[in-house]
């Protein structure tokens, strides 16, 4: 099954060694990461003559800060897909041999950006989705630990229904903390979502001022920031909120 | 936020050394195992005389098999109890002071089944449940295998809203068994339900008439059981489907 309501795509330009070179990426997928045995492809291509040596290791990276990063209801395919392929009929630039060549630095951030981009379309046109969610988590004990715990908030039913209802329920996010099972220190947590800090230190902010809150949640795009107070791992993941729309597509469905 | 829609008790009498005891539990808790911030709270009370030192194990082993084997949404509480206590009030009987003790085989069997049947009704008032779904996990590496793989099926949003729909959806079964990330065994898969043979040796049944299956999707009561085809592991672990009311109460739910 897939839903896909609008076509995906990006593309990005990038200088290696004084050459512009492009990147172009289409996906289709929007019950991605509940694809009930469909599929999330991706398909990126870029102009750039550079082996499969420097690239696998560049799109490893790429896609683990990109589509390893979002989720819409935690739920896997059993064939996701993504394919970098470079044609080298682009404008002529030094052989780089080396993933870590310095003058990969651009190309590097610019596939990287490119790749957010898509697996961000993905999430937008999650089944049901009404809001983009991004969640940062900072002050883990190591990225793997931030990611871990941003994806305990972004796969969790009850911050998810939150969001649809519009309700900046930061006691949902702490309890998405801690089922994450990460190391976190309750005394110096710190939840802000719209850039607004709701809690820190453990609490709710004494002087916390509900309505421009309350003015974010009623918007489409919905940004979550957590530190958990123990050490410098960070990452961010994205999602959307769990609807109504969402159990229409999917108890409607027949297989 | 609780929003219990009825009673929960239990109760089971039980014979040590031709003594018969009685067993009674309580329990609240209906947004269990979605409990945002609110608790489940469970109490057993026995009138046997039994020390903690004995209770505890044979409470632990039990919780193990009940409680700690239902999921509503995979959301946890802060401050989920049970507590069992013994009055020793009861009919005079031997004075047991281990838990492996043969005499407590009946005591211990009882207590299991009195926390399932609590556990289980937890579940069936789960936020927005329409139907109760048992899933039995066999053929795994461990029994602890078992048990992971059952809360993938279980706590899989693909599973729970194909359930509500009332749609024997195998592939998303295969989907949660893939993404529970334990050893399973493809060509030996086997899922059935209402004890209907659906697949075997990885694949559905050529001869699988799905009159029955569908029949008993429209009941109240969803059995399903999946063989995994590697081991003797086995568990057992109960849930709910996704519905509109689960979105209902905890989107229109205000912090």
């Amino acid at each position: 099954m897939t839903t896909d309501t609008f076509p995906k795509v990006a593309t990005r330009t990038a200088t290696i060694d004084g050459a512009t070179v492009t990147i172009n990426g289409i996906a289709k997928g929007s019950g991605m990461i509940a694809p009930d045995m469909a599929t999330m492809l991706a398909f990126v291509a870029t102009d750039a003559k550079l082996p499969a040596a420097v690239l696998q290791p560049l799109l490893r990276r790429a896609v683990d800060r990109s589509f390893n990063a979002i989720t819409v209801d935690g739920d896997t395919s059993t064939s996701d897909t993504l394919l970098l392929c470079a044609t080298g009929q682009g404008p002529r630039h030094a052989a780089v041999q080396q993933p870590g060549d310095r003058r990969l630095a651009d190309f590097r951030a610019k596939l990287e950006d490119l790749l957010v981009d898509l697996a961000c379309q993905v999430v937008r046109d999650g089944e049901g989705a009404s809001k983009f969610v991004t969640v940062t988590v900072t002050g883990a004990a190591s990225d793997a630990a931030a990611r871990r715990i941003g994806l305990a908030i972004a796969n969790s039913p009850l911050v998810k229904t939150a969001i649809a209802g519009e309700d900046a329920n930061w006691g949902r996010i702490v309890m998405a903390v801690g089922k994450a099972g990460e190391k976190a220190d309750r005394d110096r947590l710190r939840i802000a979502m719209g850039g607004i800090t709701i809690a820190e230190n453990g609490q709710r902010r004494p002087d916390y001022d509900e309505a421009p809150v309350a003015a974010h949640m009623k918007g489409r795009e919905i940004d979550i920031a957590v530190d958990v107070g123990v050490g410098r791992g960070r990452a961010r993941v994205w999602t959307c909120d769990l609807t109504h729309g969402y159990i229409d597509i999917n108890a409607d469905y027949r297989s």
